[in-house]
């Protein structure tokens, strides 16, 4: 039996490395010879759920060859998966992104639901199946809700993402609210991460109708503090939109105390921007009150304006 | 609350109309207001399985409006589904299909599994949320994976499609091997269809790479007796083909009985099929030992030939 890999998608969060930590475990169980795997840098905020349960970072792959038996989670769109995905033999996908710019020739297993983290739905599953969760992997399963979330704070929280938090921090035994803030403030910790590597950290590439655009977003606890780099970031997201041809770049700063953001914005499609949130970028930057979702305050308004 | 709306694929066979008043019962035990609906006609075999049970059949739809809200049952691609699906909000999909030609703007709950009848997934979820299913509601998910699996002989069948339906046999209290090959049989009276009903009845749009093809299927008992009519079946696929602009045709007559298949293949494009399946043509047919599934065994061929 050949190994499947698992794995999420690029610009990998807590989510989508613990995801296939956990998935991993799950097919053990069922039997399965796999091995989760990661397609990029490991962030601070990962690197503190794992040093803190005591599991290992994936070994880092940037491509399958054809034929590659693989399960997908925490995304379903081929432009955020690995190199080769057209490829490779998709036996099952868990999600909870919209479905997009994904297709099997084969059917597969596929299991999205519209909650806040992947791992909502992998806690689902393990109940289904009668499957005991250890104490380590309900720390992973904890650690990615509270950081989708952004400690329950976030508009793709839903009821079941909550319920899910208690019940894994008790399996886990710690207080969700206080390892939380302390996983959430490691990963904010950006002050020896380039320009070019904190636009990278956690960008998604999207298409907008025709339209070629990114939407990257970084966490912090300050945003005058990042935002004394904007020279250097504006710099960054030219050299990337000049690299990669894209029409639009949208790079968020995320205040995850007062659940705000900051944007820098450049291309030239920028009135896709201006239009959906009603702001005339000032020096290319506008501020969002509110809004600290990519996937329900960010992504919809420019898909729909584009 | 607006009412939702549930419904199969085009040409509707017997799992897309049982799915889609077994799926509207599950949701009203959700609390959701829904209601079943088909996209075309009934044929006879789905028709016998109705009346058998007690159901009457859903009311027919041609199109939805813009952002009404949908379920889609028994399949996914949007060139199988209503008119209109691009612009309608789809809220969850239950399928045993490949994905394909499917896309959204907004997280869905998706619950695909590579078994033979998407009944066979539903009675999972009754399972998992502690649902109960009555007599009728058992008698008409056991019909639909009869008749997805040929009554268990199609290669498409899994172990979980078998112990399904002895599990639904005994709730629905009927000998499933007598009340199926009853049912079956229903399906294979298609003396009074006219050759356009017969080419339509269960007819699968595809897309074989830029080429647009469709793949009919009629099940019988006997295939000489069907063959009789082969040059009405040569007129009506023609006529077809000059219609939608098609480049292929394969219309399969399948022996239930033996578990064979006649093809009549049309189009320009007839040398997919016949590098496919490793055969010449004679006077537009072949004749295709064991071959009973188009989802299983013509599909795929015709997709890895195009």
């Amino acid at each position: 039996m050949e190994e499947m890999l698992i794995f999420g998608h690029k610009s990998p969060d807590t989510d989508t490395i613990c995801s296939s930590i956990v998935m991993s475990d799950f097919q053990k169980k069922l039997g399965k010879k796999v091995k989760p795997v990661r397609l990029g840098e490991i962030n601070k905020e990962t690197k503190f759920a794992l040093n803190y349960f005591g599991f290992d970072a994936p070994e880092l792959i940037n491509s399958v060859s054809e034929g590659q038996e693989v399960i997908l989670v925490d995304h379903n769109e081929f432009s955020q998966s690995v190199d080769g995905i057209e490829n490779a033999k998709i036996r099952m996908v868990v999600d909870h992104h919209r479905v997009c710019d994904f297709n099997t020739a084969e059917p597969l297993y596929y299991r999205a639901e519209p909650v806040g983290c992947t791992n909502t739905i992998l806690l689902k599953m393990y109940k289904e199946n009668g499957f005991e969760i250890d104490k380590k992997l309900a720390g992973l399963m904890l650690s990615a809700i509270i950081s989708d979330t952004l400690l329950l704070k976030s508009p793709t929280k839903t009821d079941e993402d909550e319920k899910a938090v208690k019940e894994l921090a008790k399996i886990a035994d710690v207080d969700y609210m206080s390892y939380g803030l302390e996983m959430l403030k490691a990963g904010t910790d950006l002050s020896d991460y380039t320009a070019e590597e904190l636009i990278a950290l956690d960008c998604k590439k999207c298409e907008l109708k025709d339209k070629k655009a990114k939407v990257a977003q970084v966490n912090t606890a300050d945003i005058p503090e990042m935002m004394k780099r904007k020279a250097e970031f504006e710099k960054a997201i030219k050299k990337d939109i000049e690299d990669n041809d894209l029409d639009l770049f949208v790079f968020a700063i995320t205040d995850i105390i007062n659940s705000n953001s900051q944007a820098i914005v450049l291309g030239k499609e920028t009135q896709i921007f201006e239009k959906g949130f009603n702001k005339t970028l000032e020096d290319n930057t506008a501020f969002l009150p509110g809004v600290v979702s990519r996937k329900k305050q960010i992504l919809p308004v420019l898909q729909e304006n584009a």
